[in-house]
C-alpha cells in the first residue's frame, strides 16, 4: 500500500526542484514525483520480480564499473556500498521501498530511478549514517553509471522473466506433467469409451487418454524453455538509443557475464542493441508460448471436469478430490474447483498475451515505450500459470480416482463395440444388432441374443474392448 | 479471380503514366495499378457489399450534384449516366469489375477509384458506345465530385455494415431466437436435472433452460441493433480531412438523405466529420456487439452438443437431427455438426474483433488508415454470424427432440431431490438416505426404503421434482 | 499479503471438518480452506469493490428477510446485527478480513462464504462479545438466507461494476472530454496543416482536430453508459439454477429494490434468471465498450505525443507539460509520460477484454464458472481507465500549449495550399509552382514569384489557409 | 463459386439416402450434402492448400496400402488409379471440385470425404470411363483405407501449413530481411538523430536503425522455422481416437515417410496420437510465431511511414517509392500504401491468432473439433504475411531513399549534441548554450557563438555526431 502521509519528511531535489519525501524512505525526488503523477494505488504496483531484477542490474554494473581500467569507474568504497545495498534489495529486504506502479513512463524510467535512489539512499546510509541523498553515492552518477533506463529496464524484464520461468513455471509444468504421466502409467489397463464430437466412439484406455495430456504438458514446457533462449539476450550496454554512448568499452559483454554469475542463468549480451531497445519481440514470443500453455491447460482441465461430472447425471468416469465442501446435503457432489481456477487463470493469460501483443506492436523508432505493461503482464502470466499448474497437480490430478464400475459399464453398453462382431457374423448382421440395441435400449449382448445372431460364448470371445485400444 | 492475361488491352492513363488494361474491363489505370501492386489473389477480394455501398455513394452524390444551384454541379446527361451505371453496380451486374483486394491503401482509395472508374467507364459506354475512358464522364471530376476517398470509403463501410446487419444478421438472430423460444414454450413440462459446475444440482424444466438461451439471443440482437445507431452516421461531406473542402454547401446533409432514400435506412450525416474520418470507433463498437453475440452462440451451441452427447455414454437428454451420415455402423451416433460450425464461426468473429480493435487503435491524426481491414473483417463477421445462426436454427434447433425417458431417469436418480424429504423426516435422516444411496449406488427411494426412513407413499408425495422448478 | 502464521488460533468447522483460523480473524472454516487451496498470494486478491458489493447484497437480503410475512425469515435482532456488520464491510472497515484471491471456485463461492462468515462473525461479536462462529448468527442459515453463491456473486459483480463505472469512470471520461473540448474551443483560430496517411494534406484548425477527440470521448462515454442498462439487471433471486428454489416469493424484486436504495442506482431484478446465472453477457458487453474507449484513448494519446514530438526533430506543434525531469542537459525534452501511461493502460484493457471474452464463452449449462475472472478483469479495466483518463486530463491535456510559430510555419510551407491558386492562374500553372517548390525546396510564394506565375498581392489574396478550414 | 444449378445430374447415395449431384462433378453424396448444409457461399471456401494436402495424404496412403503384406491392402490397379487421381488433385487440376466451405464438421470430415469422393470419382472415370460412383474404387473402402477424418484432416493441416511456410513465408521473410539488411549496409555513414519517446535523443546511423529491423526479421523467421518442428509431426495412423484401430501395423510410420517423400519435407509420425487428435497445440504455437512476426512487421512499417512522413510537415528522413498517384496537384505526396497494406495484414494475423487460440482451447476429450477454423486461419495468416512481406520488400524497402539533406539538417539542429561540448567547456556552460538555443530557436553553434562560450573551430572539432554513434 502507498505509505500513508508521513509525519516526518525530508527534502530531496531533482531538476524540477525540491520535493518532500517521507523521512523513513530511502527513495528520492523522482520516485516521489512518480507516486504523485500516477495515482493508481497499491493494487497496481510494479511486480516485485522486476524490482529485484533491477537491483541485479545495479549490482552487476557496480562490479563492472569498479574494474580497474574502466575510465570514470567507481571508487572501491562506493562500489562496495552499491553492491551491498543492491544485494539487500535482491534479497527482498527493501520491498516496501518500491511503491511505484506499472503505469508510468513507458521506458520504466521511474522504476529505474526508484532502484537508483533506494540503492544510493541505502548505500549513503551505510557510509554516512544518513538515509537517502545523493552523496557520497549518487543515484545517477554512480548507481546508474554506464546505463540508461532504456537499456536497464528491458534488461531487468528479461532477468525477471527468465528467473520466474526457470524457478517457478518450468518446475510447475514438470510437476503437472509428472502427475499426469503417473496417472497415465497407473491406468494402462482401464479400457474406456472414446468420445469424438462428444459422441461415443471406439475405446481407448484411460492411460492413453492421460498420455495425451502428459504429452501436451511436455510440449508446452519445451516451447517455453525454447523461447527463453531469446530472453537470455540482454539490452544492457545499448544505453539511450542502442549505440552504447557513455558506456565503457566492453561494458555490455561484461555486465551480461556478471548478471549470469549472479543469477546462475546463461544470459548473454544481445547481438543487436537497436533491436533490443526498439522491440520487445522476445517477450512477445515468450508470451506466445505461455498462451499455448494456457490453451493446453484449458483443454486438460475441461476434460477432467467433464469426466468428473456427476455424481449421477454426468459422465462420472473420474472421482475428483474434495478440497472444500460441495453440497452439505448431497454426498458425492464435488465441485471441480481446481479446474475452474486453472481455466480462469488460462483465460487471463490469453488476455495478457493480447495486451502484450498490442504493446509490442506499437513501439516508435529507437524505443518501444510499452515496456512496463509488457513486463508486468508477462510476469503475472508466469506467476498465474506456475501457481495454477502446481496447485492443479497437487489438489486435483494427484487425487483423481477412476470410477472403474462406471467406466466399464459405459464401455460395455457402447454400440461401437459391434464392429468387433462384423468379421465373424458379417457387417449386415452386426449393424442389425446395433440398430436393434439402439431402438430397444438394450446392450449389444442382449440385442444379439434376442435376435439370435450371436451366442454368449461368441460374444465373450469377440467383443473385447481391451483388444481395440 | 484476377483476370488471366488478357488477349486484348487498351491504354488508360493516370498521373504516373499510361498502363494497359484488359479491353473488356470497365476499370481504368488506377485500378489496374492496384491489381499489380497488391498481388494477394482472388481469395482476398474486397467484400462485394462494400463495392455495392460505394456505388450507392456515387449514385447519391450524383443526385445531389445535379441539383440546381450546386456550383460546379453535374450536367443532367452526365448525372443520368452516372446514376444508371451506379444502379447497375448496386444491382450486382458488374461484380466482376471489382478485382481489388482488401490489402491496399488504408483509406480504401483504390477501391474508391475502382468504383469511380467502372461507373465512369460504364457511363461513357452508355453515352458513346466506347467502354472505359474519362470522357464525357470523368471518374474524378464527375463520379467523385465533392468527395474524397477519405469520406466516401468510411461512408461505404457504414452503409455496407448497416445493410448486412439489417438485411441478414438481425433477421437470422431473430430466427434463432424464435426457434429457441418455440422449444422453450414446448418444453415447459419437462422437468430435468440442473447442472452447475457440471455437477448435478436442483431441477428445472427444459423449457426454462431454453428460455435462458432465447433471452441471450434477444439481448444479443438488441445490442447489435443499438450499435447500429452509431453506424447510421456518415462521414460523407468531410472530404479529405473533415473540413468539407471542395464539397458544396449542405452536401453532407443532402447526400445522407439520398443514401437513406436509396437504402431505406435512417442514415444521417455525422455531427463531427473529424471524428468520422480519424476514428472508426462506431465499427469497433459494432464489432464488440458481434463479439458478445459470438460468446452467446458459443455457450448455446456448447450446451446443446453437451446435452446431445451420447448416444450411450453422454448426457443424452437431447436428440439432434441427423443432417449427414455419422457412423455407418453405429446407429444413433449423430455428430453435432451445426454446433461445430457455429462455434467455429464464433471463434473467427472473436478473432476478427481483435483485428478490428488493433486496426481501430492505430489511426494517425486526420485519418485512420486501417479502414479496408476493419470494413472487411466486420462484414465477414456479420456474414458468418448471419448464415451460421440461420443454419443452426434450421438444421439443429428446429429438429431437436428431448429424450424424455432419459431426462426423467436422470432427474429421478438425482440425489439432490433428497432435499424435498428434509422438512418431513428431518435434515439428518435425509442426509443419511443420500449418503447411503451414493455409497450403494441406489436410487433415493431404494435407499430410503432400505433404511426404513421413508415409505413409498411418503416418497411419492414429497419427492416431486416438478414442484422444485 | 496472506496473514503470516498466527500466534493464536481458534477452531472453526465446516462439513469437511475442523480447521484452525487466526484468532483475530472474523472469517471461518471455508475462508480458511480457500486460503490454503489457492496459494496465489496477496497480489491476486479479489478486488475490494466486489467484496463491498457482496456486503451490499447481504445487507439488502437481511432487510428483505426480516420483513413480516417472510416464511422462515430473520429474527429482528439477528437481522439488525447482519445489517450493521454488512454496513461496516461496505464502509471499508474490514477490508483486511477478505484475504481470498480471484482464482478460486468459478462461481465465487468462497468469496461469498468469506462475506457470510465475516458478517456472521462480526455480528456474533456484536451480540455475544465472541468473534466468529455460527451462533446466534449463522453464515449460511442467516446471512446467506434465500441466496446461493450462484446468484449472489453475479449480483455482486453487477453492483461493483455499476458503482465503479458510475462513481469513477464516467466522471473521468467526462473530465477528459471537457478538457479536450476546452482546448478545442480555445484553439478555433489556429490554422494548421492536416495530415492523412501521415502525409501533408489540406489545413484545418487545431480546434477542429481536438473537436474530433472530444467527440470520441463523448461517444465512448455514452456507449459505456448505455451498456450499464444490462448491468442494472440482477441475478439475485435465481438461487442455485435460476428457479429461485428456497428464496421466498418476491424475494428477487424486493432485494433488487433494496440494493437500488442502498446504492442509489437503478438496479432491477433480471427478467430471466436462467440467463443471468448461465451467462455473463452483460459484462462481456460492458467490457466491449471499455475496449472501444481504450481504442479511442490510444488514438488520442498517440496523436498528442506525435504532435508534441521534438523539440527539434519532430512535428513540434504542441508543447507538453513537464511533470518530471526529461533530459537534464537537453531543455525542451519532455517525455510524453502521460501518453505512455494511457496507451499502456489501454493495451491492458484490450487484453482484459479478451480474457473476459474467453471466460464468457465457456460457461456450461446452468452456470458460467468464470465469474471471478470476468468480474476482476472488468473491475480492473474500469479502474485503469478511470484513473488513466483523469490523470491524462489533469497532467497532460490541461497543460497542452500550441506552438503557434511552428504551426504557422508548417502550414505556410505546405505545398497543398497551391490548390487555392488554381481557380485564378489555372490548374496547370498551380501544379508547376508546386512541383518547382518541391524540387527546389522553396516555399510556394518563392516558387511562384521565381516562375513569374503569381505576384505577392495575388498570393496574399488567394493563399489563405484560414479560408480552407 | 458454388456451381449454379446444374442442368444434368446423376444420383449418388450415402447412408442417409440418394441425392442428386451435378453430372459434371466428380464428387459424391456426402460432398453434395455438405454444400446444402453449410450455405456460406464461395467466399468461405476451404483453402485450396488444405485440399491439396488431403490429396497428398491419399496418395501416400495408397502407396502404403498397396505394399505387399498389408492385410486388406489395395489391389495394384486400384492403388494406381488412386495415386494418379490424387496426383492430379495435388497438381491443382481439380480445384473446382472442392466447393466445400471452412464452416462444416469440426473434424473436417466433409472435406476429407470430398477428397475421397473426387479421387474415387476420377479414378473410376480413368478405369471405367464413368465419372463418380464407388466402384471399382470406393471413397471409403479404398481411398480412405486405414484412415479416419480424425487423423487425415489434422495431418493435412500440418502438411498445408508446413508447405506454405516453407515455400512462401520463409522465403518472403528472408527477402524482406535481405532488403532491410542491404539498406543497413548501404547507410552506415548516414548519421541521424535518434528518437526515444518520440523525442529527440542521441544520434545513430540510419544503417544502425535498419540493422535493428533486419534483426527483427531474422528472429521472426527463425522462430517460425523452429515452430515448424512441431508441425512436422503427423497424426496420421491414429485413426478415430488415437489408438490406430483399423490402420495396419506400422501404417503411421510408413505414411509419414511417403508424405515426406512426396513433399520433400521432414515429416515424421507424431509420438503420441492421442495428443495429435485431441489438441492442435502445434498449430496454435505456429500461429503464435506468426503473431510475433506481425508485431515486428507493424513496428517496422510504422517506423518507415513515420520517417517518410512529409513532404514538408513530417519527419521527412526517407523518400518512399511512388507506386500509384498520391495527390495529383501536390508533388512529393507519396502515400505509404505498402506500409498501410502491411500493417493491416498484420492486424488480421493478430486477429486470426486469437481465433486460433479460442479454437485451440475448446477441444473435448479425444478430438478437437475446431480444426477447419484453425487450419484456415493459420493458412490465411501465412498467405497474408508471405505476400505482404514480399510486396513490402519489393515495392517499398528496395525503393527507399534517404533524404540526406533533411537528415543532416535535423541532426545538426539537435540540442542533444551539446553533450559533446561538456568535457571541454564544462557541463554548466554546455547547458547554458542548450537552454539559450531552445529559447531563442537557434542552432547550438549560433547560441554558443552568441553567448561567447565557444568558437567555430572548437565547435567543429568537438560537435561531431559521427563520433557518437
Amino acid at each position: 500500500m502507498t505509505p500513508s502521509p508521513p509525519e516526518a519528511t525530508r527534502t530531496e531535489t531533482d531538476s524540477i526542484g525540491p520535493i518532500e519525501v517521507p523521512a523513513a524512505a530511502y527513495w528520492g525526488a523522482q520516485t516521489q514525483r512518480s507516486i504523485e503523477n500516477f495515482p493508481f494505488g497499491s493494487t497496481e504496483r510494479m511486480p516485485i520480480g522486476i524490482v529485484h531484477a533491477l537491483a541485479i542490474v545495479k549490482q552487476a554494473a557496480a562490479r563492472v564499473n569498479r574494474a580497474p581500467g574502466v575510465a570514470g569507474g567507481l571508487d572501491g568504497a562506493v562500489a562496495d556500498a552499491i553492491e551491498q545495498a543492491a544485494g539487500e534489495v535482491i534479497a527482498g529486504q527493501h520491498d516496501d521501498q518500491f511503491p511505484l506502479v506499472i503505469w508510468q513512463t513507458g521506458s520504466g524510467t521511474q522504476s529505474n530511478m526508484n532502484a537508483n535512489e533506494v540503492i544510493a539512499g541505502r548505500a549513503n546510509e551505510a557510509i554516512t549514517g544518513q538515509r537517502g541523498g545523493k552523496s557520497p553515492v549518487h543515484p545517477n552518477d554512480h548507481v546508474n553509471l554506464g546505463q540508461s533506463s532504456n537499456d536497464s529496464f528491458p534488461t531487468a524484464l528479461h532477468i525477471a522473466a527468465a528467473r520466474a520461468v526457470t524457478d517457478a513455471l518450468l518446475p510447475a509444468l514438470e510437476r503437472l506433467h509428472d502427475a499426469l504421466a503417473a496417472k497415465s502409467a497407473a491406468w494402462t489397463d482401464i479400457v474406456k469409451i472414446g468420445r469424438t464430437h462428444l459422441q461415443d466412439a471406439t475405446p481407448l484406455t484411460l492411460g492413453q487418454e492421460f498420455s495425451g495430456y502428459a504429452q501436451q504438458l511436455a510440449d508446452a514446457r519445451q516451447r517455453i524453455a525454447q523461447a527463453l533462449s531469446g530472453v537470455m539476450l540482454l539490452a544492457q550496454g545499448g544505453t539511450a538509443v542502442g549505440t552504447g554512448l557513455n558506456a565503457s568499452e566492453g561494458f555490455d559483454v561484461a555486465v551480461a557475464e556478471e548478471i549470469a554469475a549472479i543469477t546462475g542463468l546463461p544470459f548473454r549480451t544481445a547481438p543487436n542493441k537497436f533491436e533490443a531497445l526498439a522491440s520487445n519481440d522476445a517477450l512477445v514470443h515468450l508470451s506466445g508460448t505461455l498462451n499455448v500453455a494456457a490453451v493446453a491447460l484449458t483443454k486438460i482441465a475441461n476434460d477432467i471436469r467433464l469426466l468428473g461430472s456427476g455424481p449421477r447425471s454426468g459422465l462420472g468416469e473420474l472421482d475428483l478430490p474434495a478440497n472444500e465442501p460441495g453440497s452439505s446435503i448431497m454426498p458425492g457432489k464435488v465441485n471441480p474447483t481446481q479446474c475452474e481456477m486453472l481455466t480462469m487463470v488460462a483465460a487471463q493469460v490469453i488476455g495478457n498475451h493480447q495486451a502484450v501483443t498490442v504493446g509490442g506492436l506499437q513501439g516508435h523508432l529507437e524505443l518501444n515505450v510499452f515496456k512496463p505493461l509488457i513486463g508486468a503482464a508477462v510476469l503475472r502470466s508466469i506467476h498465474l500459470l506456475a501457481v495454477g499448474a502446481d496447485s492443479f497437480a497437487t489438489r486435483c490430478v494427484d487425487g483423481l480416482e477412476p470410477n472403474r464400475a462406471r467406466i466399464t459399464d459405459l464401455v460395455e453398453r457402447s454400440l461401437m463395440l459391434v464392429t468387433a462382431l462384423a468379421p465373424e457374423i458379417g457387417y449386415d448382421n452386426a449393424a442389425k444388432i446395433a440398430k436393434y440395441a439402439h431402438e430397444q435400449q438394450l446392450t449389444l449382448r442382449e440385442a444379439g441374443l434376442k435376435l439370435g445372431l450371436v451366442d454368449d460364448a461368441t460374444f465373450d470371445r469377440l467383443v473385447r474392448p481391451e483388444t481395440m485400444v
